[in-house]
């Protein structure tokens, strides 16, 4: 396909929502931010091979002494998951997202239908989510599929919710279930968003992240944002009825995979106890919530056996290779 | 290079200018813009092989009958374009740069240093231009050297110029001089962008471009969104030195090469002709000012050579391959 043609075909969805005066075609977009909003910013980089195989025959998980293949996935499944990943990290800060831009470098001899259907795909989960793509860049080489989106969030008014803030006493809560998401779920999840929003204004949270690298590891970045330390349950952490199919593979036990596999998207977050005790008696999201351990203001990440015993174990997660 | 350590190196270069309430280092980055003014956003994809050689190896560039081999770039050239050229889109909306995101990624088995040299070389064309990076993504995977960023920018109480504005009457006006621009100045191009807000500021401009896929070709992009058509100057149009000796090389003729080659990063607007004649008289800016030509009602591009003859051309470019 020729890149002019392709520019074309997108400029045919162009759609201006409020406040965006200038969209796609120009040498930038241009647009009108509410009064006295917050602005949050994402980008997010996938690269064929690495973070999903259109072939699968590349693209390997490693790490925890495991080295797992990425499964083959569609180009619309390319198109969802990476604009998906942006919604969740804009989730992550609990806050809305609004718009995006869309950076793509296609193979040489990419197929228009090909380049469509990728559009498509990725328009489509940006309207599931309320964004608006307003610009963009479409170049062609000689690499694998690269696309790059940067999102934009608005937080209507709300605080937004960093890595930094976690307090000693903290209760560390997680919606959903964890573990084995490369059976499928690193390409299906759904971006938590509502469910962040919701959190950010009805609850006082101290600090968030999604679960992109692993809950060890996630959690790890909230420990070390907020200077902190962390003791987990064993026996609460939700561990995905994935985590229990890839066990059976891998021969590691299901708490290993939902403690150190990533992209479960899934909203990591801490707050005051008597805070998420009032969220957990009703949990009015539509996700489970369930509180996996506290915030220590000693150093290190502690799990707690159901017996009692305490073993410090090392933060770690998988990473794409 | 492991990544964490490369972000753990980006980190140390933190600087929170105002406004940033959240930089490098979170799920998304956090900013207040100042009370109602537009922000402008551009997003460039810049790939090795296609964009840039690294090795000098790959890299054409096609069209008009001729292919030309992009020349070796050091990693410092490649960090230096992939933000002027996000910088030369802001300005051609006659904005401010101010902020970025970048994402990269990095060929498997890239050493640290280069990693570094290129970050540094980005990090030092932004602060030239009183941009700060406030956050972005690190990848690598088995494809060449990717980089993306997304610059964000103000219009400081100014009205972007599009380049949908241009009216019949208006003047054509040029900075620098064109032609030629892979012989070097392809990396090392200043962008425009205090001439743009000098302009905007004290000018009545109706539309603008910079001029990155050639004349002609830019030229074609405000007569399409502006719906008009174009009368340029033969003999007016400024030809660079380059320009001049890559035809010694090509056979094609100076003229030709200004007309089509690209990546000039120059400014390409459009006036009132008395306002045009205003700016001329004086030229307040620090580089030279053409008047090349005016658009018509007319559709289609017109050449006039100086004995008067008008000869319609093609708006045609290079084609990064």
């Amino acid at each position: 396909m020729r890149e002019r043609d392709y520019i074309r075909y997108l400029r045919g969805f162009q759609n201006k929502p409020k406040g965006v005066l200038v969209g796609i075609g120009d040498d930038a977009a241009v647009i009108k931010l509410p009064h006295e909003d917050l602005c949050v910013l994402t980008t997010d980089m996938l690269l064929e091979g690495t973070h999903f195989c259109l072939k699968g025959d590349k693209g390997r998980l490693v790490g925890a002494g495991l080295s797992l293949r990425l499964p083959k996935a569609t180009i619309a499944d390319v198109g969802r998951k990476a604009m998906a990943c942006n919604i969740s990290d804009v989730a992550a800060m609990g806050c809305r997202a609004t718009l995006a831009l869309v950076a793509i470098s296609f193979p040489v001899f990419t197929k228009m239908g090909l380049a469509r259907r990728l559009f498509q795909s990725m328009r489509q989960t940006a309207l599931e989510y309320g964004v608006s793509i307003i610009g963009g860049d479409t170049i062609s080489g000689k690499g694998p599929l690269c696309i790059c989106i940067t999102l934009l969030g608005r937080a209507e008014g709300l605080r937004p919710i960093t890595r930094s803030g976690a307090r000693p006493g903290d209760a560390i809560l997680v919606t959903g279930s964890l573990g084995g998401s490369i059976l499928g779920r690193h390409l299906s999840f759904q971006p938590r968003m509502k469910e962040a929003l919701y959190l950010n204004k009805n609850y006082n949270l101290h600090s968030m992240i999604d679960i992109s690298d692993g809950l060890s590891l996630d959690l790890g970045h909230i420990m070390e944002e907020s200077n902190m330390g962390a003791l987990l349950l064993e026996e609460d952490i939700p561990i995905s009825r994935d985590a229990r199919r890839l066990s059976r593979e891998t021969g590691l036990s299901p708490l290993h995979h939902a403690l150190t596999d990533g992209e479960d998207y899934e909203l990591l977050f801490t707050l005051d106890p008597r805070e998420a005790e009032r969220l957990l008696k009703k949990n009015p999201l539509k996700v489970p919530v369930t509180l996996i351990g506290y915030i220590r203001r000693e150093k290190g990440l502690f799990l707690q056996s159901p017996d009692g015993k305490l073993s410090k174990i090392r933060p770690q997660g998988y990473e794409h290779r």
